[in-house]
């Protein structure tokens, strides 16, 4: 790509803010990829000309459809291909008379079966293409999440852009991170799922996300790449521009066997790719669950370099469990200084020479919201690098009381985020409630909270397990820097 | 205890099935102990007598109050007590007239203070009820949850009794488990918070558990032991008898100073506890979600010993994540047999040569519905100690269609777990939404199925990373014994 790094008139460009995009294939039949497509189109309120064709419809989801991309009377930049394998070629001879810059391939069932007359098919499409100069993304995958631009390719995707740009060659598990992220706050520049790699693959997407000024964050998902060499100087170009989390799909026996019925790269030796991302500095995830925790941090945290932690509540054998699992990881509780316990002493006459680091919510009795101003104490002294509150789940006391305990709690972790004095993470389980539960007044203020938690920015975790995982990569990535 | 072993006349079913209780600083005012303490017995519909105490006042909650335990007309084989430390010895005085059997400190600020004057009033208490022959749970302790009998410590807890005994030392961690479990499914037969353990310990509620006939599995949280040799003897009969899920609380510095001011327990070093839990055949979990996700296995699976897996659904990437995961904890994923591929190829005629262990369920696409027969091969074949079923949460269609497959799929789930022909575990990520998300038809159909899962218990986990970690441990149990 003659373009890369030049993101201002980068070819992908046309892929996330095209002026005009075909949907070939679009149908009303909503059991058909067609309909979800255009539907797509319609509901995240794509800027651009939207043109439909289908041979045997004069409107498709009530706009005007044209029979061929040759009857489209207009110039074409973008073209999302739902057609079977067998229609792909005379679309792709069509392209030139429109001006078409890249299709994207939905259509799938080419080189990943395996079979000798579908990947031979799949070269035949990729010469083709080659020949006409058209661009492809795919075969077999989901193409473009580019919110701007109001372009998707699942249902609930966020409408709001955010800084995290998404390179995954699974359309399923791009799925996941956006709509399981998006419910811890993760917000989106551009997402591409790339499939086969055909044309366009992950070294051209790296590039271009390295230099994408809406990209802060990149996130991950290789099955395999096509050229080695080429990889490593895109992936080393990336993870020195902004932060690269990273899954590597197909380490073991197993995974390499579902990779190439998948999207059949070549997924190299496990330890060549820890070596690979070991070099570039780039942080490793090994499931979307963490990938949300970790994107979490780099969205939200300042780089944190330190080790020193000033935890706060977490009741009894909650803060001893966690203080084991902090120390474990590597990470240290400084006892509380001469200058904390002196201020402690004033607020807490009877209580203070028995706290500590963790400071224990649960002992406070009936000066439960005295225990307030504990996160004050500890954010303006420069004994730690960062704080952890731990709003009091575990609380046995009576829902009303405790429902002002979380409020207290909960503001008060806000409030010192806000002053940005020390990154700050908060831990409160969501415990998995279901819908049902919610009758019950502690699962709806535990959610209600969580969301004012994570609507204020502060990464929110589960368990601190959870923290204590992504902490420990988050600090050694800022470290290595 | 002279009594152990024997549940039948064992001390403690005074405290899990007493016929009369007393609440020593009964009250009405929300605010207080005593409050919360006497309105759960009210709540969990208590069988026996209840006699608030309380010298100021006529009635308590609607019910007549007693001046002092003395002028209670009764015997009573339980007291909890919810007064400060420096009535407690006036309180032990009244006991013996009232044949009183064990009292329950709630009342704290003793020996975990680290302060001289209340570690001697701790000394002074424990000496007296020696002297007068009265059993002690706690200080500083949350008491007794036995559902069967009516009795609670925390707001919310199920009102059904189950298979899951609890003995620890931490009345928030319990909570925590309470809570938390039963939202997964858990019941419980009886649970123990037993504080600073200055009289009824961990080594006797071990042996009490071990024979208990309603408790067929014990989670236990300990931060120390009073009698080393005593302790290891217990755990061993208790772990021969019932699987037993351990957390060391303490293992780290701060962890160990963490303990010292929640229960003063002597911790321990880390190594001697994995040495003796190792032996003892111990499970060991490291926090409380951990915990529910072994106790679920416990609780719903037969022994497992084989490490062969059957792995449905899972579109693309995540069934790639998920085959190296479950790899690289030493499972396997047999390839399918010719037996298994016969009966796809009549199945689905055009996919069947492509399908492998993971199965993936995506590349159906209009043959989705079809994707429901997989379970029924899989729990029919003799190539795989158990099953996983990824439900397909990360389908990106729409969700009147997706609402469908996850329906079809968990229906198929729950068929063959109901044929008890093979262990069968789930995974549908809850993805943590907020109350708010369940606008979205998406997270309140996720929500239904995971309930509908685990009502016909069938383990369901949140991740592929969460089962492989829990059945490893699991299967190494099993594998052991």
């Amino acid at each position: 790509m003659a373009d890369v790094g030049n993101p201002a008139g980068h070819i992908l460009e046309y892929a996330f803010n095209p002026r005009s995009i075909a949907v070939i294939g679009a149908s009303d039949n909503p059991f058909s990829s067609g309909y979800h497509f255009l539907r797509h189109l319609i509901d995240y309120e794509y800027r651009g000309n939207i043109y439909p064709v289908n041979p045997q419809k004069e409107s498709v989801q009530n706009r005007k459809a044209y029979r061929s991309l040759a009857d489209v009377p207009d110039d074409i930049d973008l073209v999302i291909c739902c057609v079977p394998t067998d229609r792909v070629l005379s679309l792709l001879d069509q392209c030139p008379s429109k001006n078409v810059k890249i299709v994207h391939l939905f259509t799938a069932r080419l080189g990943e079966t395996g079979r000798p007359q579908a990947v031979e098919m799949e070269k035949q499409i990729q010469t083709r293409a080659a020949e006409l100069s058209i661009r492809i993304i795919g075969p077999n995958c989901m193409g473009i999440y580019s919110p701007a631009a109001g372009i998707g390719f699942g249902y609930g995707f966020p409408h709001e852009a955010g800084k995290l740009g998404v390179v995954f060659q699974s359309g399923g598990a791009a799925t996941l991170l956006i709509q399981n992220g998006a419910l811890q706050g993760l917000r989106f520049s551009k997402v591409v799922s790339f499939g086969n790699a055909m044309d366009i693959g992950e070294s051209d997407l790296l590039n271009y996300f390295a230099e994408d000024e809406n990209t802060e964050i990149i996130a991950a998902y290789f099955e395999g790449v096509r050229d080695g060499e080429r990889f490593i100087d895109s992936l080393k170009r990336a993870a020195a521009n902004k932060p690269v989390i990273a899954i590597k799909g197909g380490r073991g026996q197993a995974g390499i066997k579902a990779v190439s019925s998948h999207t059949a790269a070549i997924t190299g030796s496990a330890n060549m790719w820890d070596v690979v991302f070991k070099q570039a500095g780039v942080v490793r995830a090994t499931d979307i669950g963490e990938m949300v925790n970790l994107a979490m941090l780099f969205n939200w945290l300042p780089p944190v370099t330190g080790k020193k932690i000033g935890m706060m509540g977490g009741g009894g054998g909650k803060g001893v469990i966690s203080a084991d699992l902090v120390e474990e990881a590597g990470f240290t509780l400084p006892p509380l200084s001469i200058s904390i316990r002196a201020q402690l002493k004033e607020i807490v006459p009877d209580l203070w020479d028995w706290l500590g680091n963790p400071v224990d919510f649960s002992i406070w009795g009936d000066n439960g919201m005295k225990a307030g101003e504990i996160p004050r104490l500890f954010n303006e002294s420069p004994d730690f690098d960062f704080l952890i509150v731990q709003i009091s789940d575990e609380n046995p006391m009576a829902d009303d009381w405790w429902v002002n305990i979380i409020k207290m709690e909960v503001e008060n972790t806000i409030n010192i985020s806000k002053q940005g004095k020390k990154p700050v993470i908060a831990v409160l389980s969501s415990a998995k409630p279901g819908y049902r539960d919610f009758e019950n007044i502690r699962w709806r203020t535990v959610s209600e909270y969580r969301d004012k938690l994570m609507d204020a920015k502060v990464p929110t975790f589960d368990s601190i397990g959870e923290v204590v995982n992504a902490m420990s990569k988050f600090v050694a990535y800022w470290n290595k820097r």
